[in-house]
């Protein structure tokens, strides 16, 4: 594997700069970071935080915006390759460099497959995974330990890693990644209370639809409706430990950081993104293109494309100025107590200052 | 399966308004929301978030209690179900037309099961389930890739989904659940650090008790106790990705929602409830029918019956007014730099004053 | 099993103290709390929470330190057993009394496992386990339902419980535990959205290295690097549901609670505690014996040994004041009030004083 980096700047679309006529023919092998990059490699910067470790780069050449290059030009030690969105020349560059590693394909002996599944042309089934009544499209792939119960079909080219478990009803589209250990379809947590304080399960009896080009992390856990279908649309990426409520609908292209949640019933529109460990409670709706920063918990709507921040959350600019005088209270606490003595004592002044103005007061 | 709606009203104890002699013969074959109901579907109102659905709702009737059926009757474009516990009649109907599947009853030959382990009547054991010297009462079903350790006793009527780990030492009471791939009985976190600040692993050799009626969430993790065991009462929820700590205790009917946590040896008493998100410090008590709201993190004790709210937690009400004034500081910032200006102008007039005034001033 | 008080003693290096002669005789079977001691049991102090619990214990003897026992010494009902680090002790003591139950050594034969993979001397894989072409060191224990995928090396005396999931690449040193289902090398979350908002994938090329004595909870996820090595290093313990994504390292004997969380690339140096539910952002770095309390989400760097508090994360001493002077804030804005009449007051007195007092002044 390998190219010639003039190659690769065809490839990503780029221009290169800043190089010697030999350096188009330098043979790139990986991608690293600035950090780890040796005279094989490419290499990126899309954060500014790491310019002292771009000054001392090894790479063969560094992949960034025009913006970047013209600000820290200076910085670069190698050619760079310029691009407009270099994030995505760097994820298109190990896609072809660091192919992922090929299974054998097929239905391995020690795996279980129910008689009637059916199965499309190409599908791998390692061992030990268990597959029931259900279909499974084209070239997916089907890792050890993974459950798929009856009534299930999965779209082609899915991607299924150990331990996850797909339970009845689920729907899975096109080219889904579910990586290890995730759970569709777990019952919704729904409980009528009675009036001695019993808790009545309430059967869900709904499923749960993936779309294409949906991946969910490990441990990720997407409940299924109680009656109808918990959604997720097309290009969604949820990470890992994601919990999704019951009847939720998540838009296209929502990410989810790790840890997130939404609870049940509520609405995401279209890309809309939650930060890591944010909750977003019941029955609410974040429009199109809203986001909720990392560690914030929302209880209302959230209006199409603004930013929510904090426990309880609001309008992060709103909150970001709320926040700064909570860092100052002390001194604005110090400041009201002064007031109040300041206040006490011209108070007193003027109450007095009759009697001592008392001949003449003229001010 | 389906049952006429006059069967239905009789059924749940309700009584039907708002209908056409002939409309009690009508066929009801499954419960369904609002939006998604048809001629054939009986659906429900408890939320009057959806008063908007109702409007349109194709529903043959809905259930709904006399309150929202006298506020808002007018809404209702079909006959009407009421009932005291309109949530309680609908998880009724849905066990009723919504049958779960049935599986085959016994021990598949692809299970591993240890040849000691004792099964009562009707046990159902599928297959890569593993089954150590243990227990499992009549009429269990235990889903594919379970795991369930020597030493482990589990009552009647058990439903335990595929992926659960259930270590040695467990106790599991009489109908319980367990959603996929949760974890009962891992080890407690403990360690002793020394002087060179490395931590030595404390052994956790106490045990998981699971009192009847319990249900326990995908991906939901119960630790062992350091010593002794960590207890679940009887009837109590937890929903997915809920963490329980060692020698944590709950109490019945306990509720505790998505991603809460409990830290170790803290008590929760009787019809506690835990909102989404939230977190209860250790060696705390929460008295019986407190709450923490979802978003939480809890540091002290909480009263029987309180609601708490925040991070850190206190009294909700209390929260609920302080929350309001942070969200105002920056207007209450500028009014005490205002005031500070004008009480100094104040202070500049009366200090002057007496000079002005001249002769006198001797306060 | 079992040991004479007096050899308990011993073995701890700590002294007797509060004894009868004939006490040293005693046989210590087990140890256990305060509460659930018996008379052949050894119990400690080490939270003074439990000081009640102290007063009526059963127990043959008490662990605790000399400050424990000065200050409440008239409290303890039993022979004292006093030690500089009675929970170090108490671990040593748990460990000699309650030895873990022992397997069956070898591979069983329904484990699947690749003809390739190298297995050290007395090796157990249990049945059900898959383990492909990787190399596990001596003494390792792997239990059922574990994967453990192509290229990964494992130390020595692993302990790998049941459902966890090692993919490709993974490095694991020696003496390592991992608890139930928790899942080493998924991908991490990396994407790079177009112009359409569509999220491409990143391949995640890396891999995670985990170094000795290292423990990692029950459905804890540590994701592969993007490019690179996620790296935990020697003597860190992490507890259940705790999430480390792409390219992060832990540096030596750092401690993270119950789900806690770090983002991508950031840093946490030597014997940094992270509190339960708190979470680190991306590209942070916490410096060596930083901490993080409970419930926090940090989104700056930390100076070495400060803790930091709350969401978001500032110093614990100044955020301690700003909370306290956020629960009286309803106080403080009704003073503030109160100041704008007064001040308004005043103004009005002075504005109209002159005048006022130009004949007679008589408000």
């Amino acid at each position: 594997m390998g190219m010639r980096l003039s190659a690769l700047v065809e490839a990503v679309g780029g221009r290169l700069e800043r190089a010697a006529p030999s350096d188009g023919d330098r043979a790139i092998t990986r991608v690293m970071t600035l950090e780890d990059a040796d005279g094989s490699s490419i290499s990126f910067i899309t954060n500014l935080k790491y310019l002292d470790a771009l000054k001392t780069t090894r790479a063969a050449a560094v992949l960034c915006d025009a913006r970047t290059l013209k600000l820290h030009g200076e910085l670069f030690p190698c050619p760079v390759v310029v691009t407009g969105n270099p994030y995505l020349a760097m994820a298109q560059l190990v896609t072809e460099l660091h192919p992922a590693p090929r299974h054998p394909v097929g239905v391995n002996p020690l795996a279980v497959v129910h008689p009637e599944a059916v199965l499309g042309a190409g599908v791998t089934v390692m061992a030990l995974a268990c597959v029931g009544k259900a279909r499974i499209g084209a070239g997916s792939v089907i890792y050890p330990h993974v459950f798929i119960d009856d009534d299930v079909e999965i779209g082609p080219d899915a991607l299924i890693y150990p331990g996850c478990v797909i339970m009845r009803g689920t729907r899975v589209g096109a080219r889904v990644i579910l990586q290890p250990s995730c759970v569709i379809g777990s019952d919704g947590f729904g409980f009528a209370p009675d009036r001695e304080g019993r808790m009545h399960k309430i059967p869900q009896v709904g499923n749960v639809v993936l779309g294409d080009d949906v991946e969910i992390g490990a441990c990720t856990t997407i409940d299924r409706a109680a009656l109808g279908s918990t959604r997720i649309s097309n290009g969604t990426k949820l990470d890992n430990q994601v919990q999704v409520a019951h009847n939720v609908v998540l838009g296209e292209n929502v990410v989810m950081a790790g840890q997130s949640a939404v609870a049940g019933s509520s609405r995401l529109g279209r890309s809309v993104m939650i930060g890591g460990g944010s909750g977003v409670g019941g029955h609410l709706t974040m429009h199109d293109g809203s986001k909720l920063t990392g560690g914030s918990f929302v209880m209302h709507d959230v209006p199409a494309g603004e930013t929510w921040m904090g426990a309880p959350a609001f309008n992060h600019i709103s909150r970001a100025k709320a926040e700064i005088h909570y860092r100052h209270l002390d001194e604005h606490v110090r400041t009201l107590k002064q007031l109040q003595k300041r206040v006490a004592t011209l108070e007193a002044q003027l109450a007095g200052a009759p009697k001592a103005a008392g001949e003449g007061e003229k001010s």
